[in-house]
């Protein structure tokens, strides 16, 4: 199997879970730390950051730590990469419908009706 | 947590899977019967079907029975979806780059220079 449809899968994965999906639209609003991000989740923070490998592992996020604050920003190229997969699956599946359009047109018993 | 937010992460998470990808791949370029799915993945049969179930209960495949031979078949719309959230979160971040750009402009230190 090739590369991109390996990593493909285990982005969709980290992006299927609700309190990740969170961290993600929390981020798009620009960087935070691991203390903001963790504040409105209701979980302990271990399992918390669990979350937040999960993200950094597929590279969906990036940190970078400052002393003794870990900052969080969003990657938006894997975020991109997803969007190029489903955008290409939904045009392959449009072009064959137009493709079926211009059989039904072409159709000689469909004219002659 | 509204209903939007509650769909999405399980259709993210439905493709989170290789063999779950592959079907939505092959189904792009049309209808398939569960057999010709079937045929290419290394798994017996009923694995395979709770994967096909993983894509129905979320949306992003439908199925109909004709006589003995089960179809299944792409629904765009879900795809559309997990596009659009893509999309928006992408739009946020670049255009929080785009403020942030515009106040280093303004910047009256930076003028000076």
């Amino acid at each position: 199997m090739e590369k991109r449809s390996d990593q493909l899968p285990r982005r969709f994965h980290a992006l299927g879970d609700p309190t990740r999906l969170a961290i993600v639209e929390r981020l798009a609003a620009g960087p935070a730390s691991v203390s903001t991000l963790a504040a409105p989740a209701a979980m302990a923070l271990p399992a918390f950051l669990k979350h937040l490998a999960v993200l950094e592992r597929t590279g969906i996020i990036s940190s970078s730590k400052i002393g003794r604050v870990r900052t969080c920003r969003l990657e938006p190229q894997a975020l991109a990469d997803l969007d190029a997969w489903l955008s290409d699956r939904r045009r392959l599946w449009a072009q064959r419908l137009e493709r079926l359009a211009g059989l039904v047109d072409d159709d000689p018993d469909r004219k002659r009706e």
